[in-house]
């Protein structure tokens, strides 16, 4: 269920307006990287923009970003961070897709058809592309070529791997909300949804003290059987029909819609899952702050503060349950949940907002093994990445907001030498990594000035 | 061709007598560690002795080899180095075998039939083999355990590379004669035959002289037709008939004998890959000091130089071309020089002691996918491992002799901090690996000392 979570940035910016501009172009590499059996290839998108890139300084800089769950030209449009810099730095910026996400499907319609095809749909595998690609095109880049990697929440992720995997070519990173420690045994599975709930509680205890008897609420209209559904269906505008067999769908798209206003709690209003205005957790906490005296009026407000996530616009007709994450498939990132990203989440429904529920690995295995076919590997990414173990690593700076979901799996603190860890107060999902505003909170530019200084400081010192 | 040089490290000791006792035991670990359409097991074999293991000290202490291409029985019965040091560090000793090797047949008999088995040998999937072994075993070990990884020739490169890519694994690594630099353009091509020559040019310039010009006097008896080759087969003692057409493989087999010499260098008598006098280049040189007056007479001296290696013990009746490497198949190490482990290998005739011939990757990848259905990935290596460019790693000693053929691709200077560099004065390969001796050199009695040195302090360091 909260595998969709990570699907933050897969950011929708049609008619954002930032206008960014790039070259298309495509890079031909292998399926499988660690095998000979199989001798696919694919095409792999990527965007580039020269426009600063000067190769003849002393240590020409690319800045490239490590794609993550969705198509790149969304993350190129929303890593301001990098386009802001790239004057200064006189940087080249790439931006290159991840294989099974946008454009770039290795066996093209056919990509999720089967585990035969998606199998290949691994963090290995993506970095390995993404190592092909560097060592192949370095020598195009620049010859004596500094390269920063970048990316926010799984690309973050994928940002620091690159470092720590191949630090030959990659020569410093900066991992945003990058959930590197949210595995099993590492991170306990209650502290997503604790970090959830703490940006509600923020704005008043009542707001969290009101969503967390909303479960209750809603399970009362669902018992009450048609005429509480229809209820609920009335009263959350949704577009589908509900029934007391599939009325849990309606908790999860709250479940997400919550973990989605939490990741967006920027202070100015953005478009980047769905259009929101600033601080939209307060926003939505305005229409909880009461005492309400029944379960339909503790509905009617959550409907409130929902319609500030799903209908700031105003133009939407009916809410769709499966689309709280705007109009992406989460296809790929279910995949990954099930085989190599498994990331154990549970809660109380005590201290956190929500409704107590488990985390069974065994259920969750059963479901991706029916679904998808595949056996999910629960320590390998321990096992291949090292987690919070990483101390011979360097030259990675870890940001994270202090108020982000995802900072229940963040690096909050110094991992080892030159592993710099920049907590953003008041900060949410990679907000370090979007472009320059004028409603920046000074947290977040002091925090870019000081990850600033860092990858400078790391470039001046590699030879 | 070369290929089968690097299988110098599967050595056949039987009747060795060493006696080191350990017990067998298996792991069931993944095929495909990187995909998830392939579901696939298999048992990897690993042997341990844990007599003088104190897993109750503070830092409780694994000596992990990483096993490469050969039968895991052999490297833990000739890596006496890790027996000798094991009570001192009361240290666990672990010997794993790589997949496609000893027993270790992911597919059994079917292994080498098809590039749908064989695919799965690569370096990234024994390492993740390790990776996943040493995960889960490490529990079982102590839970606080030290890892130093062992390994020679293409097990250094190995024992290297695992730090490199899992250094929350392993904590320090001795590369014994690891040629992790022997990569397209990383080392010259010329390099291996430069130093197979070196040892025999020490032994006087007329042995190295009366080498080079034996393969003109080859060709003239290949000429010569059924005479000359009658010659030959007679000469040397063959079990197979020879004709023109593949007279070169007597070529293969002294070219490849006499790199076996080099690397056997020992001060003393070893039955590694087969039974050889100590100094054995000395002693073969000594066949070699004369003017030779005609070609039957350098043939004749060529023979003798080479039954040092080949019928030492006396006993063989004929010399078999396809046993130069002892009585193992090379299936796995020539499928590996045609996945990852492509290494270039040229000579001019003139300043090495062979016959000119060119590198032509074409050509050679042309035989790889004619006899294996495999296309070489040339850079793989360099992208996946960093070759030369790894300063960022750390903990890792190299030690290689200066005599040692595969010294060529050898880290023979510090890459980095942490990163040192042994060379063996006298020393042939991975002498270090083997246990002491009484006719040890006062170079690697030293060498030794000063790997052992870094090991500890490596140890301490890590908490």
């Amino acid at each position: 269920m909260k595998s969709s979570l990570l699907v933050i940035a897969l950011a929708s910016l049609l008619g954002c307006g930032l206008g960014y501009s790039y070259k298309t172009e495509w890079f031909e590499t292998k399926v499988d990287h660690f095998g000979y059996g199989n001798n696919d290839t694919f095409q792999m998108r990527y965007l580039f923009n020269d426009d600063h890139f000067d190769s003849t300084q002393h240590k020409p800089v690319v800045f490239f970003y490590a794609g993550n769950e969705g198509d790149i030209e969304s993350f190129a449009n929303n890593s301001g961070l990098m386009w802001d810099w790239a004057p200064e730095f006189k940087a080249l910026l790439v931006f290159a897709e991840h294989r099974f996400y946008g454009q770039s499907m290795p066996y093209g319609n056919k990509s999720y058809s089967d585990p035969k095809y998606y199998g290949y749909l691994t963090v290995e595998q993506a970095l390995a592309d993404y190592a092909d690609f560097l060592f192949m095109m370095g020598k195009r880049f620049a010859p004596n070529s500094k390269i920063v990697a970048f990316g926010g929440s799984y690309g973050g992720m994928l940002a620091a791997w690159m470092r720590i995997k191949y630090p030959w070519l990659i020569d410093a990173a900066l991992a945003s909300s990058a959930p590197i420690l949210q595995f099993q045994d590492v991170t306990p599975c209650e502290a997503y949804n604790l970090a959830v709930t703490k940006p509600f509680a923020l704005e008043g205890q009542k707001c969290a003290d009101n969503i967390r008897k909303s479960w209750i609420a809603l399970e009362n209209k669902a018992k009450t059987g048609t005429n509480g559904l229809d209820f609920v269906r009335a009263n959350f505008k949704l577009c589908q029909k509900i029934d007391a067999s599939n009325y849990t769908a309606v908790r999860d798209w709250l479940y997400d819609s919550y973990g989605n206003l939490a990741m967006m709690n920027y202070p100015y209003s953005t478009d980047f899952i769905k259009k929101v205005p600033g601080h939209p957790v307060r926003e939505s906490c305005k229409f909880l702050q009461n005492d309400f005296a029944s379960d339909d009026d503790l509905l009617r407000g959550i409907y409130q503060a929902m319609n500030v996530f799903h209908n700031f616009s105003g133009n939407v007709k009916c809410n769709d349950l499966n689309g709280a994450n705007g109009a992406l498939s989460d296809d790929g990132w279910n995949v990954q949940t099930c085989n190599e990203m498994v990331m154990p989440f549970c809660g109380d429904g005590k201290t956190d907002m929500f409704y107590p529920y488990a985390w069974n690995f065994d259920q969750f295995r059963a479901k991706c093994e029916k679904k998808y076919r595949i056996t999910p590997d629960l320590y390998k990414a321990q096992t291949t990445f090292g987690a919070k173990d990483i101390r011979s690593a360097s030259n990675i700076v870890f940001t994270n907001g202090d108020i982000d979901p995802w900072s229940s799996g963040g690096v909050l603190h110094s991992l080892g030498h030159s592993l710099p860890s920049i907590l953003i107060k008041g900060g949410a999902h990679h907000y370090d990594l979007r472009a320059r505003h004028p409603l920046d909170t000074k947290e977040v530019i002091h925090a870019r000035q000081l990850a600033k200084m860092y990858i400078r400081k790391w470039i001046h010192e590699r030879h």
